[in-house]
């Protein structure tokens, strides 16, 4: 029998009768043989209720108590899904962070995982218990609680897998799995019953928020088998039926031949509520470019996509895009500290663009396929903006209120569409 | 300048506003040169709110988790005033339990604490921080989180007050202090400026609930001066008048002269809402008295008083007192389980009885004062059912519709009236 970590998000633990569901579902796997690690979240609300309290009391709390406070609530949440497990009649043991250990770097409310002692999960684990483990929290090399920031409970999960090298890691979340785009505006999205690490961070960095990235990454480095499937079933469905589930994030090499082929997009992601700025005429010297966005990264705000073109006559275009509450701040900072020293250039901005972006490892072997996104653009009389690239995507920027229009054409261009493919079928 | 522990209640939490003003009162002792260490209680509310779901899960809660769950009251409170600290412009720093560490036994639900290791604590002091430790809770030698019981923040004040060898516990409550009885019954009830540790005890068990018996324990075991006071003053109260206010526990050696012949008893305690149970004609054999209440407390049943009368004739009377809610689970316990198996006996009970006592240093030395008890109640023509002593105090049980008038009785019988002393005064 396997090995097993779940993973429950707050909305799964957001209520007495929601525990008992994820300790019913807990419950069935260990029955079935399988050694259970579980990872939940704090009670869905109660981190914002926290945090709330730390504002109203200093504006900017400080960071180390916030996260002393913050770590409370998965605390908390662990001590319950123990006493719902026992309820089912199955044992259980809960630990923070800090009892395990597992031992993060000292950078409060955005820690990164050192590492993790399976020591003790392990000796519990042999005694037939169900080990439940805080999510989003450590203990630094001083003591300190450390908490890993917002998501962090997904990078727990993967983390925790990783170390007590488990057979694989069950992401439960509101949604059963990752899409070929957002099925409230593709209502023929299909549902991807396996997706690469690269594609899956592609399209979590790009909008679908499904997974941390960070979790991604981790589990992409530490080669965990990962599955993201709907804690929104019945907890008895059946074992094998749940196995299926979902959409299991994987490696390149084991993805089979037929699936590379017939896809060469997994999907289409996209990001609303972007703003882009343009600097023209800017001379082309060396360090132009951290001439114009140091200021702007000094100003706390983050860039998106960053183009420049090839200079013509002794200047060049530069554009970026930023988060579209940050458009005026932006615009102030590039005409007051960065035209004055550049010597030359005048700004131009969009206020509300959007951002469409194909998404497939398939681009790495296929040419023609931006290509193919232009054209498929074009044929709908949509006109792009402003293109990137990497190895596995390519992002275009249009108006945004061509954004639905664009993300279904795309869609059905690179064959997509599909009724959701049945649970537990390949 | 002196090492100083406060301790704050839920209440004294209870709110953003009420941690700020917590905040700026232990700002003002620092800011005036003393090293303070403040150990605060969880938000009023949010034990019983932690203590209600783990029920709505396990009826009776696992007690392992349900001290995972109820120490993060604390926690969040220690790392709320480390902030509300900081905001006042001082230095702070918060630690639970397992971080100092205060180590205790593994009896979950109502640890006690074995040690306290000082090193931590010493290390911030010396940089000039406030150093803020969650009451309640501790860490067992398996590295599990353990929780003294309610009201167990006291007990952890005076706990790690001996272990830093603090010059004085401060224990801010909602009274101003010990009083010579309930002024609610009295209205010319006086604070006492001084009590000691034995009549402190004999207080606080008989009804006068201003600090946890085990706390006062604690003070006279490991010699910690400790005084109760309010928490409703003005924050920015003058010090040196907040330094005196209050009531101070203190040892028999260090009470003056004055004080003890001045007044033999210092209070008048009482307790409401008991309930009497005697067994009549009970065989006079050895071994009755465990016969009679092994069954008792076994069913779980707590026995106040307990009073047994020289035998006549070969049998004798045997009486005690429960609380008012387990009369009815007593008398049947002892008519279904006891009378049986003695061999004799009748049960006769009184379902509503209170119990008045005095208490006081000075009866030791005097003769007399339990008979001027005796009569002063004979005068008021309040009929005497019990009678029970130890050095410091005798108690007296009487119908519950006499109690007002003979704590009044009592109060004026022992000079024990007189306007409030001054703040300040002694």
């Amino acid at each position: 029998m396997a090995l097993i970590v779940h993973k429950y998000g707050g909305t799964s633990m957001g209520s007495v009768e929601r525990i008992q569901n994820v300790a019913r579902r807990v419950a069935k796997w260990h029955r079935a043989g399988h050694r259970m690690v579980v990872v939940p979240s704090a009670m869905a609300g109660e981190t914002n209720r926290l945090i709330d309290l730390a504002k109203a009391i200093q504006a900017e709390p400080d960071r180390r108590e916030l996260d002393m406070l913050a770590s409370t609530g998965e605390q908390a949440s662990v001590a319950l899904l123990a006493m719902a497990l026992k309820v089912e009649g199955v044992d259980a043991i809960s630990f923070t962070g800090w009892q395990v250990p597992i031992v993060t770097d000292s950078a409060f409310t955005k820690a990164r995982i050192e590492s993790i002692d399976d020591h003790r999960v392990r000796e519990h684990l042999d005694q037939n218990r169900v080990v439940i483990i805080t999510g989003f929290q450590g203990i630094d090399h001083a003591g300190n609680i450390t908490t890993l920031g917002r998501g962090g409970s997904d990078t727990s999960a993967v983390a925790v897998a990783a170390a007590i090298k488990a057979d694989e890691c069950l992401i439960y979340t509101d949604v059963d799995g990752v899409y070929t785009t957002d099925p409230r505006i593709v209502s023929d999205a299909r549902r991807l019953d396996r997706i690469t690490f690269e594609e899956m961070l592609e399209m979590a960095s790009l909008g679908s928020k499904v997974l941390q990235t960070r979790s991604v990454e981790f589990a992409g480095k530490y080669k965990v088998k990962t599955r993201v499937l709907s804690s929104l079933t019945p907890p008895d469905i059946a074992l094998d039926k749940e196995m299926n589930s979902g959409t299991l994030i994987t490696f390149e090499e084991e993805m089979d031949g037929t699936h590379m082929e017939q896809a060469v997009i997994s999907g289409i992601a996209f990001q609303r509520d972007e703003a882009k700025i343009t600097l023209t005429k800017v001379p082309d010297v060396p360090g132009v470019a951290s001439r114009i966005l140091g200021p702007v990264a000094q100003a706390n705000i983050d860039v998106d996509m960053i183009v420049q073109n090839q200079a013509v006559n002794g200047t060049t275009d530069f554009s970026f895009t930023v988060n579209q509450n940050d458009f005026k701040r932006a615009l102030k900072v590039l005409e007051e500290q960065v035209v004055p020293t550049l010597g030359g250039g005048e700004v131009t901005g969009d206020p509300l663009i959007a951002k469409v972006s194909i998404v497939g490892l398939g681009m790495k072997s296929h040419a023609g396929i931006a290509s193919r996104m232009f054209e498929c653009l074009a044929k709908e009389g949509i006109n792009i903006r402003m293109i990137s690239t990497s190895e596995i995507k390519t992002s275009v920027v249009i108006e945004d209120k061509y954004l639905e229009l664009a993300v279904r054409a795309l869609h059905k261009a690179f064959g997509l569409e599909g009724a959701p493919v049945e649970e537990g079928g390949a």
